[in-house]
C-alpha cells in the first residue's frame, strides 16, 4: 500500500467533507489520519487528509482525478505521496548549532531529509558538513555591493544545481534578495532567534534583555520578501529572569532555535502545514 | 440552526469517514468541526462531529436515524445537543480555591455550567457558595464508620434530588464508596494534586517535596474505584527549584489545579472526550 | 521576633555583601533569605537581604541606623517589614476575572493583600465587590473631554481617601493621565493581555490572531507615562494553534492573566521586586 | 584575576552570610556571585559564593584557609576554580540523540567539556565520536554473566586510565554494578527518559502512553545504587495528546533527553549543584 497527502482550501460550506472522503472511497483509499479546520470569521475550510491506497495508483493519476472535485467547489490543493524525503540545502553562517542539529537529526533517522549540500558565507561550517559527510558550499562576500550580487548569484546557481526541494536557513545571517525569495516561496524556512514579531531585525536577544522581558523565544517561517514577516509554522518559548544576561539568553534560545526549526522542518516535509493570508495551518 | 455532537468509536475500517459525513449530508446537516483519531495499534477509530441542522430535528430523532450507520460499522456513539448546560454539583472540603474558581468562571461566562449545588463535609464553603447565589449542602462526617456511611448516603440523596448531570471533585478530601463512583461513571470529574501516576495517595506536595523534583503537577481525570486510577482528561505543570518548600509547593500547585480542572470541565461539556481503555481522546 | 527585608542597589564594588551582612549580624540580626544580582554590562549591584530580628527594634530605628553603611557605598535602599499588608485598590472596567481571581485570592489566603476598595468604571463589578464584603466605587465617564477629566480627579480623590499602598489594575480599560501615574509611580501594577513588546495597545488576542502566532502571552508591569512600556515584573505564556480563534485566544488569554497579575502583585507585597533602568530585578 | 566557587553546607545559624563573607574579603576576594538557601524545615543553611581573587592564590591554599571558618561553623564546604574543564567519559549505547547533541555542544562552545572518551556497549556510535574526533571504546556484553562482568571491569578500567572526572550516561542502557556507581558518586550523570518518580524501569514512553498522560518528561540525576532513583538535577516536560503514540512520545521525549541531560550537566560543570539528603540545591 502507498500513502497519499491531500490539502484542500477553500470557501466553506456545507458537503465538503462528504466530498472528499466519497471521492477518497472510491479510489479504493482508506483514510488513515483527516483534520479539518474551519476558519469562520474568513469562511474558509481546510483539510488534511492521509490516506492509504493501492501501488499501481501514482500521485499524477490521483491529481488528476481529484481535480474535477476541487474544480467543484473552488478547491486549491496539493496531493503529495509520503514518506517524502526533499533534497534539502542547509545554509548557515557562524552560528553552527541549528546547522549541526539539523544533520545529526537526519543522520539518526529523527528527520527525513536528503541534506544534498550544506551551504555558508563562511568556512566556519565546512568541517562540520564534511563529518556528517555531505558537500560544503563555500560562497562568501567579497568587496561591497557587486560582491554581495554576485554572491547571491552564486547561491542561486547552486541551489539550482542541486534541484533543492527545501532551503532551510539556519541562522543564515545574510538577507536574501527577493527575486531568490519569490522562487523559493513556500519552500524556504527561517529560524529567527526571537518571540516574532517582538524583537524584529539584528540583536534580538540585546533588544529582549533591554526590555527586560521574562520570557524569551524562537520563531521558525516561511521566508516572504518582507523581513521577519513570513507565516509563522513554529515558535516555542522558555522564562528567564533578571540573572540572564545576553551572553545567558543566547545560549537559552539555541536550544529553542534549534527544537523550534526541528519542529517546522518536519511539520513540511510531513506535509502537514498549509499556508494561507500569511498565517498557517498546522495539522497534527 | 441547532448545533450536535457526534462521538463515535469503533474497529478502524475503510470507509468509516465517508459513512459518517455522507449521513450527515443526508439529513441536511453541515459539518462545523470534525477530527478523528485512529489508534493504530490497538485498531480503533475514534471521531467527532460537531454539525449544524435544522431547529426541527431534535437530538432524539438524530439518534434513532444514527443507529442504523451504527449497527453497520459496530460504533459504539454518543449524540448530544450543544451548547449544553450540565446541572453540575460542586463538592469541596476546605480547600476552596478550585471550587472558587468554578463558580467565578461559571458567573463571568467562562464555563457554561449551571451550578445546582456547592456540596461539603465542612462549613467553610457557605459563605463562597452563599455570596454566588448557590444552595450550600452541609454534609459532615460524625462519629466513625457508621456516620461515614450515613454521609455517604445523604450525599448520595443530594446529587439524586438535584437531578446532577455532573459531579466535581473540587479538592473533595473523602473518598467516595464503589456504588457512588460507579452510577457517576463517566460523568464524576476529580483534581489530584499531582502529575500523577506520580505521587498519588495523600499529601503529594510533600512526597514531591521530598523526591526533589523539579517539576510538579496536576491532574482531572475521571472517577473510578480505583483512586487516582481513572482516565486522565487534562494535566499541567510547573518548574520548580529547591527554592520552594511543601508550603510553596501547594501555593503554586494551587494555580495548577484550578487552571486544569476547569480545563476538563470544559472538554467534558463541549463533548469532548471520550474514555476508552482508561485514556482519553481529548479533541481539540 | 520581626522580619524586615533590606532592598539595595548600587554601583558594584568589592566588599558590598561583607558590609551588608557584618551590618546585620551587628544590629542582632539573623539573615533568613539573601540574593543579589551583579549585572556585569551595567556595573550595578542588586541584593535583598530578609532577616530577623528582635521584636524591639523598629523599621525606622534599623533605616536610620543602615543610612550610614549606606552613604558609604552609594547605595539606594528601602527597608520594610514583613509581612506587609499594602492598602489595596483594584481598578477593573468590564472584563472581571482578574478582580475576581484577586479578591478570591485575597479571600483563602493566598494573597496578602487588604483590598480596601474595588474601583470601576462600569458598575459591572458592583455585585463581585460587594458579595466579597468590598466596598464599590462606581466612576464612570460621562461626556466627552470634561466628563474624562472628571472621571479622574473623583478617582484620585478615592486613592488618597482610601490611603492606598498598592494600586492593582486588573483589566482597567482607561489610560491614566500622566500626573496620577506619576504619583503612583513603583506602586501601580497593570495587567496587559499580551506578551510586550508583543501587540502594544488595543485587541492585542486580534493583532496576535492575525500574525499568526503558535504563542500567545500576558504581562503584568508597573505603570509609566508611556503606554504599555513600563518595567516588566511578570510575564507568561501558553501555546496556541490555527484553531483557536479570537474568542478563543481571549479564553486562553484570561487564565494567563489572572496568573500572572497575582504572581506580579505577590511578588510586590513581598517586597521582592526591585525596578531599575526600566527592568526589573525580581528576586526568588 | 582568577575566580572560585565555594559551596556551603552546615546547620543554619546566624552570622553564617557575614563569615563567609568576611573571609572572602579578607583574602582579597570580591564577590561576584552569592546565592544561598535556608531550608527551614531541616535546618540546613547552603549557599555558593563566586569570587573572583589575585593570580597568585591557588585553590589549594584557599582550602586550607577557608577550612578554619568551616570547622567554627560545622560546614562541609568545596572549593573549586572556575571556569573548570573537567575530563570526561560519554556512555552510550543504540540511541545516540544524546551523545550526538553533547559531542555538538562541546564543539561550538555551549558546553565547557573535555571528552576523553565515548564508550558503548555497541558498536553504532563509533562514527559519531570518530567524526568528532574522539576515541571510541567498544565495550560488549559477551556472554552471559560471566560476560557481564568482564564488561563491567573492562568499563571501570577505561575510566580510570582516562583519568576521568565526570560519567555522563547519555542513554547507556546498561545497569552499572554498586561498586563502580559508589565510586562515582556525585560524578556520574544519567538522563532517564520519564519525569521521575513516575515510570521507573523499561520502556517508560509505553508505559506513559498505556497509562494516558498528557504530558511527558525527562529526568537527569546522580546515578546511586538505587535505580532511578539518585537526587534529581534537572527535568522537564512536553505537553501530549492522544494522537502521540508510542513512537511520537519516544520522538518528543528525545528533545527533552537531549535539553535536559545538557542542562544538568553544563550544571555540574559550573559547580552549581550541592547534593543533600537525596535532593539537589541547584544554583542559578
Amino acid at each position: 500500500m502507498n500513502t497519499s497527502v491531500l490539502r484542500i482550501s477553500c470557501p466553506d460550506q456545507p458537503g465538503l467533507v462528504a466530498a472528499v472522503s466519497s471521492w477518497v472511497a472510491g479510489v479504493g483509499g482508506n483514510i488513515v489520519h483527516a483534520e479539518q479546520h474551519t476558519d469562520r470569521h474568513d469562511g474558509m475550510f481546510f483539510q488534511r487528509v492521509e490516506f492509504t491506497h493501492g501501488d499501481m495508483v501514482g500521485a499524477d493519476s490521483l491529481r488528476a482525478g481529484f481535480a474535477a472535485v476541487a474544480a467543484n467547489w473552488a478547491m486549491d490543493f496539493t496531493l503529495e505521496p509520503l514518506p517524502w524525503r526533499p533534497r534539502t540545502a542547509v545554509l548557515c553562517s557562524r552560528q553552527l548549532h541549528c546547522a549541526a542539529d539539523l544533520l545529526s537529526r537526519t543522520t539518526y533517522g529523527d528527520l527525513g531529509l536528503d541534506i544534498v549540500g550544506v551551504v555558508s558565507n563562511h568556512a566556519d561550517a565546512q568541517q562540520l558538513a564534511t563529518s556528517f559527510g555531505h558537500t560544503f558550499f563555500h560562497v562568501p562576500v567579497e568587496g561591497g555591493d557587486t560582491g554581495r550580487a554576485e554572491q547571491e548569484n552564486t547561491l542561486s546557481t547552486i541551489l539550482d544545481s542541486l534541484q533543492v526541494d527545501l532551503v532551510v536557513l539556519a541562522r543564515y545571517m545574510l538577507v536574501l534578495p527577493g527575486d531568490l525569495v519569490r522562487r523559493w516561496s513556500g519552500r524556504m524556512i527561517n529560524i529567527h532567534h526571537s518571540f516574532l514579531p517582538a524583537f524584529v531585525g539584528a540583536n534580538p536577544y540585546r533588544q529582549a534583555h533591554d526590555r527586560g522581558v521574562k520570557v524569551i523565544g524562537a520563531t521558525a517561517h516561511y521566508v516572504t520578501e518582507e523581513l521577519d514577516e513570513g507565516p509563522i509554522i513554529a515558535q516555542d518559548v522558555a522564562r528567564v529572569t533578571h540573572r540572564d544576561d545576553v551572553e545567558e539568553l543566547t545560549r537559552i534560545g539555541r536550544d529553542l532555535e534549534t527544537v523550534v526549526l526541528a519542529r517546522a522542518v518536519r511539520a513540511h516535509v510531513e506535509h502537514r502545514v498549509l499556508a494561507w493570508n500569511n498565517r498557517t495551518v498546522v495539522f497534527g
